[in-house]
């Protein structure tokens, strides 16, 4: 439940003459909105020079928010630290992993481990909080910008590396307990002192089967080391994150957020939103890089939900076309109304754009806004006018009610990292795999919560946990008591097979979940070169294209299993009763028709509340529920009219209508309710 | 109009003993060649220790020609440095955008910035000067080899620098009128003094979707800061060469040129053309890395004659396979001599081939000439021998003519770069785009004149202007000036976008030119991922695949329009009269079939003069005109015999037969006048 | 002949809890095995700090091989130098062509010409052979690990640059005759001494064709120092390990090995052979980079086996899935047993597999051995016992017999290496054509000894030399006096055309062989971008798709010419009597049914002993021959039954049936002899 829509931009008075600011303010005000986000990257206008800070033009803009009842966003600039502060102390840099200064001429060009660099970066914040803290147009604080962006997570400079060995002697409090962990014992790595620990850098086993740039990363290093500088990356994030955080707080108590960039993959949102007071997140649909299909924008929006399980702020929404040097295809018309509806119904409660108006100058002048550099209000302006009136027309919908989390998926960012690292097979990526089966459960018609192993635990009766590979002592006692009080488990491939430090277990694969599988993985086989494995199952017939393991079971009975290659007649998929639950064990990758087979069949045993409407390609249902009853908010994501039968009778909650199936033009989204 | 035509080769004596240069100089003598260039990359031996220089062996060379009547053209040795100049101050190297030194063991491994080699390379071309300036043999100098090759243009030593910050200083004076320019405020890039510019190096942002090579340069930087270090770095290499220059002007007055590389992207042709005597080319028509069409290659050769509008040299004409880890085709019987005739059709004067005999050792071992490495005369000298008597048994056809500029396009290499860092979408490419335009128009039998836009303004009636995305504040009177003369215009997508800052215009698109296109671009719309959008015109049906203008006509009329997609029913291209000329706008990117059927449509309401052959592929009509008369040079650039139909009677002018159609063997020429 | 067959597995005792030792022993002791590889990399826990040895653990292990009948291969962990000794001395690290360190992190992290670490290396051996050099279960040593593995046979530190430039003073004594050698005339390259000498680092110049990472050394510099730089690289290695046997020697006698890695490219394993007492080498048929294809494993065997023309032991023989970040196939059912018969065949006497149990952890956690994680004999395991046993069985048909060598197919590392840095066409590639030629030979029954020059003209009749480009001034008679006394020479397009220096040879191609092939290169066409040319001949039709020579024959008859393309007439394949021989020349790339008709065509010519059996697509056939008559060894590489037709009525060894056809199950393998 959230507490009433709001709508607004993010803006950069320093990029246009004083003279426009008014007319801008004016507009917004006409289309509705109620909130600006101001000041990101602007460290070199506040304080352009060291120590002499310039907020008067600032605080201009915030009386012409006071007359056009705007509130007010304030980022703080520390993204873009100024030349002047970077030829004081280059060390502020960050370095490759080949130990080459990634410099100054863009942005986040900045070593998060810096410490002298993070008392500067809260020093600005402090000086920003001393003078608007207390103003009442602020509303909320956004540190930084995008932490983690242009591959920044990961930096190789000094400060790191002495950053990084501190963390560990935390963490291990004797090298011998790492040499334990990490079993350096291979490849004689044993560390005699924590000042011999290097950085995962550049090394001579680079593994040609790598080639994308992710993956560069610690080649050849070992894994707990790599996973364990991942780990401590986020750390230097949060920890430059809360020195902005204290400093704010000693002159303001509005809430303080970091606009987070959904599935995002390099540092653990979980951890990371601890430290903030709601989540808010940049959402671009339509890159020039790619295309996000409709059920990978309902996923991002889902687990941002479940960082907090509290409704987030859309901190940029998509307004136009964009790109650096290229430019994405222009937003058709209709797509921004659905885009930020969709933010809604799964869960947001400020939908802000990004931008107001395309900038003349720099890198980012082909990242289009809701006017474009003639500043002339246009088809997209009116646009978004028209999607802050529906929206608010039906509002209550969304202040009564809150996303369904029918079926639990975890998203865990250490799991992640393992398997991004060693994923398996060439074709393994574990982000794609969630999205597999949050669409698979999705197309079934069961709202699907993304969210951590503990809040899933705690929250739904289904929880599924996709190549759920690294386990603690704890877990696999959890899940069976889980399933022992009813629960439905979905484990697959690539489960139980490390602990915590990255090291492979011991224990036959599934390790602690072997159990609760009721069956044992005696051998698996990936898949390369283009091979697949014939699998039968109650989807008629499918093919393994990246994995399967062969199956033993003990107490576990088949649902599907391989019907041919060198390991034909084991099962391929399992079944088992644990209590009064059900431990499903899919041991193969599946193409859509069977993964969504399986999911029906889950859904089915488990009783999951399904929406009245059956799967279709492009078709998006979102079940919202709470005090003001249940809802369902259907988005058509294509260009064309679509007709939406119905599984039982509806009513349309905008025109009260009774409905047997729903007409939706292009883009075209229709709340509806039982009728 | 030339003075005559001349062949000749590229010769490196110091290569062989010296016993067998007086066969090489016999049996170019017997090929007819009259010119030899010498000495490129000779510096070891002219100067093989400090201050010591060795020209004894020269002046025996020269003896020889002297013999055999050869001319000389002098190359300064400057791309290859010795080792012995390179370890006395290895500051001479070049830096690449990530700081790494590009080393000694090939050529061109020197900063054009560096002063103190600038100085070093004008004192050998003064010896040399010295010594031979005055020799009646003499002809011509060259200086240095191919500015810019290997990707050499750009370098971030510190030399490079100290040279760009000075001309900053020089172009903007204040440094905030260099803020302002370029906008730094925009992720507050904001400077303080020219002290503080950063050279355009490796930053942490990079686009994710660049992948080339081409593109990496200044990645993430500012747009204005990118586009004058590509300026600097043009004037960098002028200020190298006219040292050079100015070194031998103290001692002879022959001309002096420098050799191009026809359509090369990186060094300002049109600057550059400003400080040689004549222009020189280096041509490759069959590469290993690709083989180029030969509309293309007429491009190249118009390109070329355009910079000065005068005759030129081919400096270097490919004469046997070529390569250097890797061997292109072996030009086909036939091919060399359509090359050097479709050369000289084109308004080359002087064919030099490249190279006399391929060398055994080095890097260009595999870069084949008229001899092979066993030095007997076989297949290639012959057919070059009776090339050189072809064309001088028809030598008045292009002494009393020169090739028409019926068409002229406009090409610019401020807007290449500007494009070519921003290319608006990913299959978007100036040098494409010029080259369709040129076919289009070559396809309908108009003789097209690549040039400048103040001599395509001067000197043809119809003017195109792809993508003309930078203005000056005088772009758009002077355009209008043109059609209000009676000129025809034709503009493209992305025209009138930016300042010469490289900053968006705040002026609605197309900006300056709205008035003359008489219609507005209300949006526009990328195409990514495959997407296309139909569009009907009198050509048809067609698709754009790229881009997409929405056009909303205040004044113009509309010749094609979408059919489908988000913005059907918009004008696509447009037709305006402006006085008594005619304005084009071509608002997206059309199939060849499509902007054939444009260019026709241009070129009837323009009443351009038109060659008496119908479009055909593989086929090539070039137009000359002057004192002597009216001529088509007919290539067939195909490995079959061809029939041409002609569309009024001609007559062959060595042969003097008249005909109704040109039945043209493999790789064959004619040249034919009305008859 | 081989003194009977051993199996063993390569174990790291120093990975797992002590206890366990004792288990692994036995299970390996049921399995049959009878040694045991281990220590390599284990350097810290031998020298856990500068000069404080433990081997005590090492003791115990020992003891516990004397109980279960266990023999000791030592292995010496120069490979993994520890960190302390990095720390101690940071120039050990190798650095990359720009000049890059590779760190800290994997393994081979050290440059072979550091000679104060060739002293630390050999030392450590040393200290192992002072302590187990005497002792009666030690049968073997294997210096460090895959020499020049993760592209590190190259360096470009300062030690490798003071080691090349005294090498090169060695080999040239005056630095003229360098400059003389290598032609360093062109390009200004010339050095006025050894102290000039640059590596081949980094240069402004770069094929934009290249783009493997392969190639990429020496990119633009002069073709002899690459290739000089090569040899010198292997020298090193050289260098490096034979400081280390000469360590050892002082106090030991056992036989010292290094572990090859098959055709691996880039050390000279000719000249590395004559420092090792046996070869022995690390076969992996699937890896997760690709799946060798069986003529292709054939091939590795039989060049390993020509190195020395002895029996090899296979060091590390794959036991299960493997890879480091991603895994390959798993070995279906049969392909352990098939693999392990197929070394056997090819004349290996000791399989050792890799490894005994998959590491916990580090980067290897993926490579999987005999036993999984967990420790538990199962499919595995009881296939290995299986084949130890089956094999045994028969054992005397390899102690009396080895294979034959009916065809030699010549494998030079120079050549590999000029072909590699300047591989003609894109597509041409030398060890793939070695390979062609292989299969081609194989395809028709004819057993390949693929081995030097040298050994070849020494020990066969038939000698093929795919693309012999390198000549001495005795390569021609050599071959002249082969073939007068009775020999077969098959040579192709390529050859004869440089001397050793890697210069281009004066002589028209084919250079020394042009007498003896009866036929002069009067052109060649390398092709490009999809072109090809068609070739007929006694195989009907075909086309060359990557080059073709245009043949003047002077004595040589015709087997092939060109029917097409612009040298259409041309003879494409010659055949020449001289003496009582015959020599062929290929003038072309040939598919594989074309060159396998050149291949019997040879076969029959020259009467080579076939094997009774047609060729078949994943049927292998290896013939072998001694003392103990004749055998022919029959592999099904296919997952499915064959049946084979025999040629001539044989038996089965095992069965002592008599056959007319052979049934061979998925990955079965039969031994048959003349019945």
């Amino acid at each position: 439940m959230n507490n009433g829509l709001q709508f607004g931009c993010d803006y950069y008075p320093e990029h246009w003459p004083e003279e426009r600011w008014e007319t801008d303010c004016r507009l917004m005000s006409e289309a509705g909105f109620e909130v600006v986000r101001i000041l990101e990257f602007a460290w070199a206008r506040l304080e352009p020079a060291d120590g002499e800070y310039d907020f008067s033009w600032v605080e201009r803009f915030f009386a012409l928010c006071e007359q056009y009842n705007l509130n007010i966003a304030l980022g703080t600039p520390s993204a873009t630290p100024p030349k002047w502060l970077v030829d004081q102390d280059p060390s502020i840099l960050p370095l490759d992993e080949t130990g080459r200064v990634r410099g100054f001429g863009s942005r986040h060009h900045r070593c998060h481990s810096n410490v002298a660099y993070r008392e500067r970066a809260a020093r600005i914040a402090g000086e920003m909080a001393k003078r608007f803290g207390k103003h009442e147009r602020l509303v909320a604080w956004q540190t930084d910008n995008e932490f983690g962006c242009h591959n920044s997570t990961l930096s190789f400079t000094q400060a790191a590396h002495d950053g990084f060995r501190k963390w560990l002697a935390a963490k291990y409090e004797t090298v011998q307990a790492l040499n334990e962990a990490w079993g350096t014992v291979f490849w004689s790595q044993e560390y005699r002192s924590f000042d011999e620990i290097p950085l995962p850098m550049y090394t001579v086993a680079q593994d040609p089967g790598a080639g994308s740039r992710d993956s560069f990363h610690g080649q050849g290093h070992n894994p707990g080391l790599v996973l364990d500088f991942q780990r401590y990356s986020t750390q230097a994030i949060i920890d430059f994150h809360q020195a902005q955080v204290d400093a704010i707080r000693e002159h303001c108590d509005r809430p303080i957020t970091h606009n987070l960039m959904g599935d995002f993959p390099d540092v653990d949102y979980h951890r990371l939103a601890e430290y903030i007071d709601f989540v808010s997140w940049d959402n671009y649909p339509a890159y020039v890089w790619g295309r996000t299909p409709p059920h990978s924008l309902g996923f991002r929006h889902s687990l941002m939900y479940g960082l907090k399980e509290k409704p987030f702020w859309v901190m940029e929404q998509q307004s136009g076309p964009c790109g650096w040097r290229m430019l994405g295809d222009t937003p058709a018309p209709g797509e921004l109304r659905l885009w930020s509806l969709q933010a809604i119904a799964h869960g947001a409660e400020s939908i802000v754009y990004f931008r107001w108006r395309a900038c003349r100058t720099g890198m980012e002048q082909y990242w289009y806004g809701i006017l474009d550099h003639d500043g002339k209000p246009r088809r997209r302006y009116d646009e978004v006018s028209k999607t802050v009136s529906d929206a608010k027309a039906i509002e209550e919908v969304f202040t009564s009610t809150e996303p369904a989390a029918d079926v639990a998926l975890v998203h865990d960012y250490e799991h992640l990292w393992s398997h991004r690292f060693q994923p398996h097979n060439v074709n393994f990526n574990y982000q794609h795999l969630l999205h597999e089966y949050y669409t698979a459960f999705a197309a079934q018609g069961a709202n699907v919560r993304v969210t951590s192993f503990d809040r899933a635990l705690q929250s739904a009766r289904v929880v599924v946990l996709p190549a759920y590979s690294l386990v603690d002592s704890d877990t696999g006692p959890r899940v069976k008591q889980f399933l022992e009080g009813g629960g439905t488990v979905v484990l697959t491939y690539r489960s139980g097979i490390r602990n915590r430090d990255n090291t492979m277990l011991e224990e036959t694969i599934p390790g602690p979940f072997a159990e609760i599988v009721g069956a044992e993985v005696a051998e698996f086989d990936s898949h390369n070169f283009g091979r697949t494995t014939p699998v039968e199952g109650p989807f008629g017939a499918a093919h393994a294209a990246v994995w399967a393991d062969v199956l033993e079971p003990s107490a576990a009975s088949t649902l599907a299993w391989y019907s041919g290659g060198p390991f034909a007649g084991s099962p391929a998929v399992t079944l088992n009763a644990v209590g009064s639950g059900y431990c499903y064990y899919v041991g193969c990758d599946l193409p859509d028709h069977a993964l969504s087979s399986v999911a029906e069949h889950v859904i089915e045993a488990a009783d999951v509340t399904r929406a009245p409407v059956k799967a279709q390609d492009g078709i998006e249902v979102v079940r919202r529920a709470g005090s003001g009853g249940e809802f369902y908010v259907l988005l058509n994501h294509t260009g064309r009219e679509r007709l939406v039968e119905l599984t039982r009778p509806m009513m349309n909650v905008e025109t009260r209508q009774k409905l047997g199936s729903a007409k939706l033009g292009p883009y075209e989204v229709a709340v509806i309710r039982n009728g």
